[in-house]
């Protein structure tokens, strides 16, 4: 079996380390741990990070992964493959992922999440416990998902996000908020209340202004911003293009 | 003594550890430190990290502790028994904090902090320098406490919060302001002027909407919210829970 | 040749390593490097993290520079002498940054940014793609700098601050924005437009309130505020201090 494995890492005997994995410098993986083929995990990153709360459910990193540095994985969650992070990243336990999950720099992902296909956030996104979010979404730079109705409390009540959904930088979803398929959830928004779906949704509470598909892009009126997939495919799998340029919008993975 | 201090973290000579304290591998601590018995330092921390601004005073860790991986501790702060962090925590000198402060993950406690018993931030919180904050206060995932009024400027005025505040997600003090006792500040508020006890404080710039103590719990209108001590009591020690079971506020540690 | 390298990190034969450079424990320093005279690094950070969009340009870190914990820079950006970061800072390829650049805790500067002489983020601040950044610019915590005007797009359009513009905490700037010289943005503003220079710009959407230079001072209302300049000069260097003494404002370097 073919693997590169740093010297100055620390794997636990009882983790299963899949072919073709490389783990870098100062990077310890607990015995908990389940990394498929082909992944590839930097340096100061700690995996399977023990808790109680996991109940022994181990930590599952799917193929083709790749984990930056400085990250840190608790016991307990499930990543589909081709998961990629940016550096300084925390996942806690009981979150279950599906394909091509992308967490930007300085993601914090609360636990006890469901999360679908493609879902990418970028830098210093919150994601609160119980949050539930659909396939390709989007979450801009800040975006806060929150989870505590009455604060403190323990009766949590995570955001929705339905499919395609894109939050823009900074916009905060309150507790139990479902937001509708294709919504656009404008910058430094705080949204308080339930959307329907294709809505444009602003403000300081959010309200919701028009259609999403009303938007033009930026400099050409001529063209809808949304729905974004008919005019942003860079990064997808050409199975899922192919279903899109179909005007398939609930694809089969 | 029992120890269990990794093969691979580097403990200098200088440093007193106490009984039964764990320190995980590729941590470094410095000369001027005090770890007190029964702590638990993870992976990848930085503790007492040199500063001249330290005049030469330790960093002290209360006993029973738990900071977790990633985290920086500057020499010259001072935490009284059970403090717990979240991971990729920084905190500067001269900060006082006392029994059972909860620093969320990517906290950044600037120093030169008055900080009472029993405060709990969330994640991505920023506590300015010369911030004062009271007993059993809570900051809500990305708070932040501001300092300077005249930005830049030398003369820092930090936000003073009293007693059982609670500061909602993405909330902002000004510098200088001071909320009273009880108040509730709500999400992505921006304070910019004092505010008597028991007030609900929201907007931008935030306004006394009512007494905190009107609001009821989302979902139940008989269930008045706050006090939040008289519905919510977790993690706190028995004597404390006895005390506010007795309606004392003013809680004897 | 002087060197204190910490026999814990991990050094690239490849790299250009100046004389008395510091390098600190678990810190792993790639071929593609070039570190000047009399900088120090502490431990657990990655130089020269390999990516291939830096087209094998190298990292480059002027002298007496202090780079702090947990920091990673990746290959292909370029520093002049004196940069300064806090600690669990990110910094992409193919950003050029002046002198005495200083990035606060957990900053996150995304590459392909220009950036000039003396400027100053503090902590928690985003510098997206393609900022473009004038001297003597400060950023205080938690400022935003966009640049997707259509998320998601590949179209990016940077923001651009002006010679001694100041952002203070929280504020957002939209993509493409042009914020003109010595301009002051106020604390958790969102600026969706250009403003001119010496603006006070405040709001969500922001405005154009008055000019800058009629601000005075919180407490002193005989001591104008802006341009903060003629009060505030700590940590600049002398020939700087003396040119803005003689009332320039566009300092030779």
């Amino acid at each position: 079996m073919i693997r590169n494995i740093h010297p100055l890492a620390s794997i636990s005997q009882g983790a299963k380390i899949g072919q073709n994995v490389r783990i870098g410098p100062f990077t310890v993986v607990h015995d908990n741990v389940q990394i498929g083929d082909g992944t590839s995990i930097d340096g100061y990153c700690e995996l399977g990070y023990p808790t109680s709360l996991a109940e022994g459910a181990p930590l599952i990193i799917g193929k083709n992964s790749i984990i930056r540095s400085h990250s840190v994985f608790y016991e307990g969650s499930n990543f589909d493959e081709g998961l990629v992070t940016g550096h300084h990243v925390t996942v806690r336990e009981k979150t279950i992922a599906g394909k091509g999950f992308q967490i930007g720099t300085f993601g914090d992902i609360q636990g006890h999440c469901h999360i679908g296909h493609y879902v990418k956030t970028q830098s210093s996104v919150t994601v609160g416990q119980k949050s539930s979010i659909g396939n390709f979404v989007w979450l801009f730079p800040g975006v806060l998902l929150t989870n505590d109705p009455n604060p403190p409390s323990d009766n949590l009540l995570g955001v929705t996000l339905s499919d395609y959904v894109v939050v823009a930088v900074k916009a905060t979803i309150l507790p139990g908020v479902l937001i509708g398929k294709g919504s656009f959830v404008a910058a430094h928004s705080l949204v308080n209340q339930d959307m329907p779906e294709n809505s444009l949704i602003s403000g300081v509470p959010a309200k919701r202004l028009c259609n999403a598909s009303d938007m033009r892009i930026k400099g050409d009126i001529r063209i809808r911003a949304y729905p974004w997939r008919k005019r942003y495919v860079r990064g997808y799998p050409d199975y899922i293009i192919k279903q899109w340029a179909n005007d398939l919008d609930s694809v089969s993975f």
